[in-house]
């Protein structure tokens, strides 16, 4: 059976929420990140999650690649598109912008300004500046929820499920991030999910 | 007819090059970046390329959504891989990893420290760590790389045209760079091929 490695609170929740959306036969394993004895430092050599191992071994890693194919293992629940169908490219669009932009762009420097620099007193400075970056990359997703509900097409996608994940996050980082209606549209229509709520049930009991 | 918008010096040379790989009914448009008087700033909110604009005004952007949609419209070149074959994933996977972890985790700080931070005396310490992340970054694939000749499979794919883009850049980052020969291999693949040549050409003309 495949394994697909979740953390609490980690950006693996979007996959998480996938197993039980298309009631997939994956078995998921919660683990700690950044502990020398997490079994993720076996399993993946970047030490993240998600990171889907199949039956045969091989390992699967990146949202970008894991949600479409967990999502293709069941077209019929239409919440990615076949090839050929443009809003295929679309999906795929749009959790590629999260993943590197928003992800990668702006909450990486906001959480981790040490990645940044080795000099502390940078920190601030970094951190001031990926709020600002951070906040520039959310309003291109705002923006173009306005005139709709989901991110594409009529209905909800794996692209929307990912997006719930950052929206989520979005909370904690207090006022400066709360002129954002639609995100936080989006975050209440992601958490909502019975889906959803029970990957955040399963990821608490650990 | 649809229009790839891509400039020189840009990740816009992968889509490029297969707009020639795959002979396909593409207007390339070389566009100059970061000027107010580019047509990009109109087309694509984002004013960046590649950006695919198709006949009925869709645009597609992100490298993750624009170099499989390209090849899925030849499936039988060969570049990319089926829905339900698992090297689709994996192919799907490095294409991100190089987006998000290679190009804007790496890349970005290295050579716009004015997006991490207003202040321009951190600017030396960010590029330093940059370049300590991207080569970080690097290693990981130049591992791969160690026995195998392509990213995945026994042939060239989409992610090696992508993986060649960024495998260019590197001999102009100097020594710090020169420690990773299957990349140094993966660059000469790319840029020998009569596609990447022709791309090449192309942009160099405007």
């Amino acid at each position: 059976m495949s394994v697909l490695y979740v953390s609490l609170g980690a950006c693996s929740l979007a996959a998480h929420s996938l197993v039980y959306e298309l009631d997939l036969p994956i078995r998921v394993e919660p683990v700690p990140l950044r502990t020398p004895e997490s079994p993720i430092n076996r399993i993946n050599p970047l030490r993240r999650v998600p990171a889907l191992q199949l039956d045969d071994g091989t390992l699967i890693t990146e949202n970008s690649a894991i949600l479409p194919y967990l999502a293709d293992l069941r077209p019929e629940a239409g919440l990615f598109a076949p090839v050929g169908n443009v809003e295929r490219a679309l999906i795929q669009s749009w959790i590629g912008y999260l993943a590197s932009e928003v992800h990668v762009g702006g909450f990486r420097p906001f959480n981790r300004p040490e990645r940044y620099s080795a000099d502390e007193s940078a920190h601030p400075g970094i951190r001031a500046k990926a709020s600002e970056q951070l906040h520039q990359a959310l309003a291109h997703v705002e923006h173009h929820l306005n005139d709709r509900q989901w991110l594409v097409g009529e209905r909800y996608t794996i692209a929307d499920a990912y997006l719930g994940v950052f929206a989520g996050w979005l909370p904690r980082l207090g006022e400066a991030f709360a002129d954002l209606p639609n995100l936080a549209r989006a975050r209440e229509a992601f958490q909502a999910r019975p889906a959803t709520q029970q990957a955040l049930a399963a990821e608490s009991l650990r």
